[in-house]
């Protein structure tokens, strides 16, 4: 670089630097001093380096930024004014108020954010997802650049995702992490050990490049080298937090303190005042002729015969390689394939299916990567385990992206292997996720029919699914909606009403059965839409047989059962009612002899449903 | 090593497979390929190294043996044969059946297991709580040990757990892995690289040693290294999957398989047929004279005066300061101990106060491996970012080791951060965990004495603490328990009772205020016991007011509102009903804002009171 252009980055970054204490000053809070540590990283990205045209952020061949270190958000908004995107009073004004798209941490309400972040080690590992997007898929030579911290550091899924983009031979991936020594509460782990960081980098098989993190001439060398690395790469950038302020700089005490009036002016006065320098950045290369998925083929659903003994984890995978015809839906696998059956769609898409190993945080967040491209994931692995990605699927949530997750091995039902393996806390999970689909069938017919259904559910949707074969409910012309409910048995005499979906439903039609042999006509209810849920049908029952019976193979709080009661009262009916569902730690054993355990056997349901009648 | 001591070894590791191969036989599932791999690794270990009393588990100075490939168990529980604690029928006829001890996963209901596996990646996790306690807290030499699986090295919590042995310089530990090349699915992402793993296991600050797993005299050495440290090791072992055996060694498709009875028998035969060697362990040291904990102090809880305004997470933090007087009390941050509160405990007992960096699944899952000890752990964190660790969560109720936790920042109260620092799922998660208790208090003396009350919960203990002060609403004399409520407004003319916990609550008491005034008398309850949920008195609220407002900041899903409308349909009530939530995505902004946006402010409450009374 020339002495004027370095001068020209070294204005860019105090501006930025300014920026960020004019917004947080002005909204009475934020990170102030956690910006100014990167401003130089990102001066020199996104004038020399990121390839983006920012009046096109869906454009294709655009560079991402993910921004990991989310509370550093003044200091991308201030990116954001400088590339004209953002005007200098909205970013004084409006940072961090109700109403306002600049919020407190970045959010895919702004169009340059691909992400929501604010939970720490969640970037990398979604970019991970992005930069396999762009080489597998897309074929595309756009770069995926990260911001991170160093505090973040300590979240194993960082190094989930180091290890997922060297397995995947990355190199469009640039990780850049801002070593600035101090965390929220003191000096971090590692402080200012980049060989330490280094050495672990490397050890994970990405390439690691220690800078000067205010040396602008090495941020640009950086940046070069990386760009034209085999390997993933990742920039351990020595800073100081609060840089360029005598009082702050390289001070405890500062973490997410914006400064008064008063410092702020003393600040920005140390600074040279405030500038309005516009930059652009590099512009990304034309989209290619022709680029794009090519078109759909006809997605032709499985079909199953009535009363075959389906498992609806395999009508999952079956249905997956229907779905094969439509080209943005991808797969992603927890080392599970083969229990989850997702492998199938690897034998008719392999180029489309991808191996994480045992590493669910780094899968549920390559998945919500690969939704940035536009592709549609589907993640699977036992519903259990799905809890150690649930932060993951909380933030895809806030960034609105369309994930699709599938848990098999659903309660008590798996049977020998025990309480660790058996998917019991789910359905309340993935039910207080905001904007979630939460489906749960009974059979193959209705499997197949609602992962087609829940491929374009608009946000994250999660179907569960059970271990054992049972039989097949359904032709194929039955009728599923997301909301929906199929009534299986209906008579004008219906004494109680039976609900159940996955294993228990199945327990209700056979205790239906048993009823029936007494003289109790019991109406049964297949609530395979868990959320939302078929108010009107639930009403309809509750006014037509004034007994309800709920069983659920999950544990009592937050799963069918809760959503049911909730749907009743709050709709004003008041049935008689029971719920049952696992209260007590299961154990090994046979399907059947968990199930009565748990208290939710066809005779069980039999049972509550009797005295329901009686009393 | 002497030839016949070496002979005794190979005796040992031979009849560990062939109990290995007759347990899930007979079990007609389980894996015995993934125990044979090791069997001479614990061969090795029981017989020289694990200091341990068989008949006295809970002798203090015994080695903890953490078997974090719990899928591996017929290995573990022909140990338990070997060692003569596990008779050989209740090996061979029990294994896996309902009822039985010896479960699919190794559960503490076995005296020799500390910790139920089987979701990969906790073990190391749990050891660093463990040899953390043995250093820093009993100050006793025992030693801990985990036997870990290859594939569950791709979970980043494996990775968190070492970099913080390295960080505390727990040379008391001792990691094997059993590096047998495949997974479930196929090969492991690196196979038999044992060189690529100590480069990791190096760079994170541990000691590496790769040896041959089958090799006994290598095993012995390396054990003996370990042991002699003063770093904590991890001891890499090449091993073959179904080892001894020829049409099952190092061969695909048989993970998870049970042999068939003719293959047994066949395998059986080429192990050498069955044997009943007995093996006794070292011997621990004695427990050293007046070893123990002091006497507990007086708990003196802080007090606060009425209308004060002060935030619930800083009542926490000066309870646990209180609470330091008992001597078993320990406290984990996971950086964020200055926003928490959890850092005045570190001013009064700083021995007893660990940081754990941002690295939740550590910060829980050590605080399980104090727990262990018999210490009484509180990690404590925002309350969002415990679903980063809800998978360890659940796993430590399936132990029912007694933990709490403490989730500050609970729902859009934060304000102007966004909705990546909301805790509004927490509730779902928490209350869906087996036996757990979850507590919410609204003010700062209900705070301290749920603090205290929930020290003594058996198992899995949840408090959600507000981010800003609201007045003190309580007297040092009030009474609290868990399960219980405070019915705050009562009275015979009670129209509508409003229901909350938190902000909320103080929500409920101005909106009663308002309705006062237009002369509806409202009952409010403060409702701290989310779970258990104090049914008599929102029974009697039902009937003696006939309508009822819940309003909380969290979702609507699994929280306040589906567990109150829940308890009230089982025990037949049908009072008119709304539940106020957080029903949409959340922004920046003030806390008022906010509630307002989400419709549970004061005036929100008292709208919906007055719909319910004029309906």
């Amino acid at each position: 670089m020339t002495v004027l252009e370095l001068d020209a980055l070294s204005a860019l970054a105090r501006q930025l630097r300014v920026d960020s204490i004019r917004s947080s000053t002005g909204a009475g809070s934020g990170h102030p001093t956690s910006s100014m540590s990167a401003a130089d990283l990102l001066a020199v990205l996104v004038s020399r380096h990121l390839h983006y045209d920012w009046n096109q952020p869906d454009l294709p061949t655009n560079d991402h930024l993910i921004f990991s270190k989310g509370h550093a958000s003044p200091l991308l908004y201030s990116v954001f004014r400088a590339v004209g995107v953002v005007s200098e009073e909205e970013l004084l004004t409006t940072y961090r108020r109700f109403g306002a798209r600049l919020q407190g941490h970045p959010t895919p309400e702004l169009p340059w954010v691909d992400l929501a972040t604010g939970s720490l080690g969640l970037g990398i590992a979604a970019a991970v997802g992005v930069a396999l997007a762009a080489k597998r898929l897309d074929k595309l030579d756009y770069r995926t650049w990260v911001l991170c911290g160093d505090s973040e550091t300590a979240e194993g899924s960082v190094w989930e995702a180091l290890d997922k983009a060297a397995y995947y031979d990355l190199s469009n991936l640039t990780v850049i992490v801002d070593v600035n020594r101090l965390g929220q509460r003191g000096p971090t782990e590692l402080e200012w050990d980049l060989d330490a960081y280094a050495t672990r980098v490397e050890a994970f098989g990405c390439r690691a490049i220690t800078i000067d993190g205010h040396d602008l001439a090495a941020i640009d060398a950086a940046y070069a080298e990386a760009a034209s690395s085999d390997r993933p790469t990742v920039i351990l950038a020595k800073t100081m937090k609060g840089k360029g302020v005598s009082f702050i700089e390289d001070k405890e005490g500062w973490h997410g303190v914006a400064l008064s009036a008063d410092d702020a002016e003393r600040a920005i006065a140390e600074l040279g005042g405030t500038s309005s320098i516009a930059v652009t950045s590099p512009a990304p290369p034309p989209v290619p002729a022709g680029w794009g998925l090519g078109p759909a083929g006809k997605v032709e659903l499985p079909t199953y015969t009535l009363g075959e003994k389906v498992a609806t984890r395999k009508a999952f995978g079956e249905a997956l390689v229907a779905l094969a015809a439509r080209p943005e839906v991808v797969v992603l696998d927890a080392e599970v394939g083969n229990s989850t059956f997702a492998d199938l769609f690897l034998k008719v898409a392999p180029e489309r299916y991808f191996e994480t190993f045992i590493a669910e945080q780094l899968m549920v967040a390559a998945a919500g990567g690969m939704a940035i491209r536009k592709y549609l994931p589907f993640a699977s692995t036992f519903g259990a385990f799905f809890a150690r990605a649930a932060d993951f699927v909380r933030m895809l949530a806030i960034s609105e992206l369309p994930i699709r997750l599938v848990g098999t091995h659903a309660g008590v039902e798996i049977g020998a292997d025990g309480p660790s393996q058996m998917a019991l806390e789910d359905l309340a999970i993935m039910r207080s996720i905001i904007g979630s689909v939460v489906l749960y069938p009974s059979d193959a017919t209705s499997t197949a029919k609602l992962v087609e259904l829940m491929a374009d559910a608009p946000s994250v949707a999660y179907l569960r699914a059970t271990r054992g074969a049972y039989p097949v409910l359904y032709g194929p012309d039955q009728f599923f909606s997301i909301g929906g409910s199929v009534v299986l048995r209906e008579s004008p005499e219906d004494a109680v009403t039976l609900i159940g979906a996955g294993v228990t439903l199945h327990n209700c039609i056979a205790a239906a059965e048993m009823l029936s042999e007494e003289g109790i006509t019991a109406r049964v209810i297949d609530l395979y839409s868990v959320k939302p849920i078929d108010v009107s049908t639930l009403d309809r029952a509750a006014d037509q047989t004034g007994a309800l019976v709920v069983a659920e193979d999950h544990y009592a709080e937050g799963g069918i059962g809760e959503a049911v009661a909730s749907a009743l009262i709050e709709s004003g009916r008041a049935p008689k009612f029971t719920h049952l569902a696992v209260r007590h730690l299961s154990s090994s054993g046979t399907p059947e002899e968990l199930l009565r355990a748990a208290k939710i056997s066809a005779g069980d349901i039999a049972d509550a449903a009797r005295q329901l009648v009686k009393s």
